[in-house]
């Protein structure tokens, strides 16, 4: 793997300071960003790491489509409840002071949910969800996103991938951490074959007349074509997926005030993303006693994993399971980072006067 | 249509109360459980409906598998949660008091869940969600239920369909109403087929060795073979409705110290079915005022409504349509049942004692 260098985690964390001080992001929320990203890189999840830094954070916030100083600000609150305004700044600052503040919330009340709207990409959704984890609470986290997916017998991006996370504790096995985008592949995988020469599988994208292709060159973000919703036709019931997306649009963004659908903004688009964000914690104790909960997940993991295999297959994996693993290998090893990636975090990095020195372990 | 007779819905509410006070239901029970029956009837969603009423709950109650007289109680309350023991009762009346309960909380506290486990099937998840719709309220409904689904790469049925609702308010539109089961059909849309001597679609079932089939015979109730989770093949995702039924598991089952996956009975079985419910209502007046939230659904809905149409379709469906056209169709020409489950009504009513001589109005 030539193509992997190692990182210490901290050392990234530092460069990503430096990086966002450079267009006027404080240390403290940085430090927040870059642990968003740099998780993601240690789960695998290389798709929503420090690849971003530049090509999304870096580019938004020096063309001023974001605010670096995030002044986000509770604009309405009870016991249970609140409703953020992420003043149009970093996803990741509002998003950790908002799951922050719903799992205090819910210590006393046993059950929160803070909504945050006119806000940016957050990263991964998970993170949030995780939060909950140490305290002995289930966490939820869902954001809505620039429409990419059509709806069932639709031939445009209508919605956007809207991710759902959904975190459990558990005693011995690692925790169940559900993190799944609600279309059935998201638009970063078709572009992966596209630039392979590939077809890709009948059934993740439709073409502009809204029949299903294997040209990934048809199915592009922001058309022609879309992604097609969890369930891919609607013979194999899409409209589920579809379902779920908007769900999840009306709990970030209709519950919030912020907008739905196709006036959520593109990255790339000269305006606010104006996405929202849904969190919610539950406080486990107010059911039973946290211990038996965690000693209940164990087993139901453990029964997954020990269920019969199909032919040919010698394993079946439960939600996070891959991702707690990689996580584990890659604190040993270093953070790893694609070459390619390293390379761009080079040349923006000099560009914005903040060059990447970081030496890599490996 | 001279296969389904229609009937005043007070007839067939008096006639499930007749019906089951043979069975030792009490008539006030009888009345909530015939509503939800009936209400899935005039849905058009008939597999939930009356057909059930002798095949699911006459059978149960009659060998006592289930206690008649539904002896829920409160184990541990909040002000924002409550967990309930259904006492093996019939599942929609514990359900309906314990959404009624979680309503009445969230009128408090703006948020509230509530639990049950130790209960049996209850009908339409929708049924549970939708109550919260007149208090301005966004409904959540969930339940576990028997192993019929396989998890990816695995051959055997582990989880249930586990289904999951969610309803949220409107203004002039129909509410927004997602009831969907997180597998990609239930096993009865496979045993249609099955007696029709059809092939069923490649994605709905596997067989014993875990391959997907189409052969409706290798895909069984409790096995041979098992339903897929929704994305129906690892290469569609099906990881994540795999994911999602676990998370419905996790909430119902977990949370209230149910039993999870393969521990919940099977209808035929003689022991309890024991599958737990999860019920969650939102006050939204505590992030907006409902006004504005019921405004902007109306909006959501019509984009989606008018977005563009796939090549050959001249309709975008949003989740809960058609069931509210077929319900208001159905208000009007009487409650729509099939000539097949009017004979099992008379058949079974005979045996019992309580006669169906309802007389059809159409």
């Amino acid at each position: 793997m030539a193509d992997v260098l190692r990182y210490r985690k901290e050392d990234l964390i530092n460069y990503t300071v430096q990086f966002m001080a450079k267009l006027g992001v404080p240390q403290k929320d940085a430090k927040i960003v870059g642990d968003v990203l740099i998780t993601a890189d240690l789960k695998g999840i290389s798709s929503h790491g420090l690849i971003r830094l530049s090509s999304y954070y870096g580019n938004r916030l020096e063309k001023k489509y974001m605010d670096p100083q995030t002044p986000w600000k509770v604009i309405k609150e009870t016991e249970t409840t609140a409703l953020i305004d992420g003043g149009n700044g970093v996803g990741q600052v509002v998003s950790y002071h908002a799951m922050n503040r719903c799992i205090q919330k819910a210590k006393k009340s046993k059950l929160a949910v803070v909504t945050v709207n006119h806000s940016n990409h957050y990263g991964i959704a998970a993170y949030y969800a995780m939060m909950a984890l140490d305290h002995g609470m289930l966490g939820i986290s869902l954001t809505n996103s620039q429409p990419l997916a059509a709806p069932t017998y639709g031939r445009t991006a209508v919605f956007g991938t809207n991710p759902l996370a959904v975190a459990a504790p558990s005693e011995k096995q690692y925790p169940f951490v559900l993190d799944m985008a609600t279309s059935t592949v998201p638009i970063g995988k078709v572009k992966v074959y596209e630039k392979k020469g590939e077809k890709i599988p009948l059934g993740w994208g439709i073409d502009d007349d809204g029949n299903l292709t294997e040209d990934p060159k048809k199915v592009q973000s922001g058309g022609p074509g879309a992604v097609t919703p969890l369930g891919a036709s609607d013979i194999m019931r899409s409209y589920k997926g579809y379902g779920l997306a908007i769900v999840v649009d009306i709990l970030c963004g209709t519950l919030s005030g912020g907008p739905n659908l196709t006036d959520i903004g593109f990255p790339h688009e000269p305006r606010e993303s104006n996405v929202s964000h849904f969190f919610m914690a539950i406080d486990i104790e107010a059911f039973r006693p946290l211990v038996d909960f965690k000693k209940q997940m164990d087993c139901l993991i453990q029964s997954l994993k020990d269920s019969p295999k199909a032919q040919g297959s010698d394993r079946i994996y439960v939600a996070g399971e891959k991702e707690f693993e990689n996580e584990q290998v890659n604190r040993q090893k270093g953070v790893p980072l694609l070459a390619n990636v390293v390379k761009d975090l080079e040349n923006n990095g000099k560009k914005i006067g903040a060059p990447f020195t970081v030496k890599p372990i490996a």
